[in-house]
């Protein structure tokens, strides 16, 4: 199996138990708002920050069935964050994986309030699991994600992204935007991971140079890709960092440094991963593929 | 001391703490944002549900310091939740409290973000203090909180009300609205307080039904005072339900059932309260001031 069909088949686990936690038959008012949530949930995504919060947490030992509603809890959260992203206020786009984005299809209002919803609900289902397990593990993973998605993490570079629109900006910037409104939540992927599976402190320190590393790849090797791949294969318009004038890597440091940059960034995370203990083999394909990638 | 000048002491506290979460020095992007946040969260609100949620705690044997950072978190949810019914989008409201909305001083996609940093922050700091103090207790408050505020709870019921703009509304979604756009996150900071203190089940029911008389109550003066009171008292253009022809307990009942069933509904919490040990004085002052308040 490739790892693009492995990866496909764990995202499948994923989007199954996704399609559990809504009920749309329930009420007139909460389908719409549920069909909604839902539509930008099943939207064909990745799955990979899911996919490494349970890889991370198997590799350690954990579960799969403990890991898999946090797992679900953080899709949530970047779903939520895509769709508030698209909206007219923000990034004004109509189109994301091909097809129509949120409040495109349901109105500007229920965008707003389906992503509110998803956010809300992370939290609602990583309590719930909490709860239930009475386990200080999911406490630990619980506020990896929190101070991930939130003011210090991804809403902060969001907005740091937003304010260096068309302007001229620095490294800095630059730095603060990619590792904050990306790396953040694929970082907390992995930490997460690794608290539910109980990990020492020296390991989630790994973890996060790890989450780090393929974070700026997958974004640098993002901005790439809407340079030179094309809408069909992407499923989005191409071009739309320049037409935006949005400060990424490749603006600062040009195409090939950029290039240059996954390629080192990939290797530093390589080196992290075959440091673990057990089998790391889907994981180091899952990094090559996510900074290789097409699309 | 008047119930009025005892409100605003406490809300003052609240106000302190709220002061102390955000470095508004710390960084030029994060700066912007923690402005927006703060902006809308120091915007004179009553803090009705954080000072309900310490009154209960306290009545219940729980301490204000082990009570406060949940009592801040309801009121970022609450802040939250009016920042984006303002939007454009939704209610499209320029004031609020007699000051301009958030977005119309930060801009929408500010006062989006500044929206789901608040949200986010809400749970983050719930997350930390629940780990800190490593008790099932405080879990159990944020799944009440949790469940509150999302798609089953006042997510769900602003839905309601954005569809129900404009249509002929029934008795039984005007409830739904009302149970959930208002009652839900006012009854929740009441079983929070409850579940804080470790009050028993039977003791969480009563509050759930105090929640909810002083919820619906709160909400049907809320919509009288649209009708009744003028723009400089309210802080805001009266008249704008009927402007937008929104579901409501006088546009259904009329004014005088509207009023009588304040007076019910304030007569049941109050029966409620009075059932309770210990000193009730100020909860019962604060129920009577809120259903008969001018603002």
């Amino acid at each position: 199996m490739s790892i693009k069909e492995g990866l496909h088949k764990k995202a499948g686990i994923i989007e199954a138990q996704l399609n559990t936690y809504f009920d749309t038959h329930d009420n007139s008012y909460q389908k719409e708002l549920h069909d909604s949530m839902l539509y930008s949930l099943l939207n064909g995504g990745k799955r990979i920050r899911p996919v490494l919060l349970i890889e991370i947490g198997e590799l350690f030992g954990a579960k799969k069935e403990d890991l898999i509603d946090f797992a679900c809890a953080i899709e949530m959260i970047h779903t939520y964050s895509l769709i508030h992203d698209d909206l007219p206020a923000m990034d004004d786009d109509d189109l994301r994986r091909g097809k129509k984005t949120n409040h495109i299809v349901y109105g500007e209002a229920m965008a707003i309030l389906a992503g509110d919803g998803l956010l809300n609900f992370a939290y609602e289902l990583m309590t719930e699991v909490s709860l239930k397990k009475n386990s200080y593990n999911y406490l630990k993973a619980m506020k990896e994600i929190s101070k991930a998605a939130g003011h210090q993490g991804m809403v902060g570079g969001q907005v740091a992204d937003c304010l260096s629109e068309g302007k001229v900006g620095t490294k800095e910037t630059l730095e603060y935007i990619q590792l904050n409104k990306t790396s953040a939540l694929l970082t907390c992927a992995l930490t997460a991971g690794g608290c539910i599976a109980g990990v020492s402190e020296m390991t989630l320190n790994d973890l996060r140079k790890l989450g780090t590393a393929v974070g700026l790849a997958f974004q640098i090797k993002d901005d790439i890709l809407d340079i030179e791949s094309n809408e069909s294969v992407l499923g989005k318009p191409i071009g739309s960092d320049e037409k935006n004038r949005k400060l990424t890597y490749p603006s600062v440091f040009g195409l090939e440094a950029s290039k240059a940059k996954v390629r080192e960034l990939t290797d530093e995370a390589n080196r992290i991963l075959i440091n673990f203990d057990g089998d790391t083999t889907f994981l180091e394909s899952l990094v090559n593929y996510l900074c290789n990638r097409e699309y």
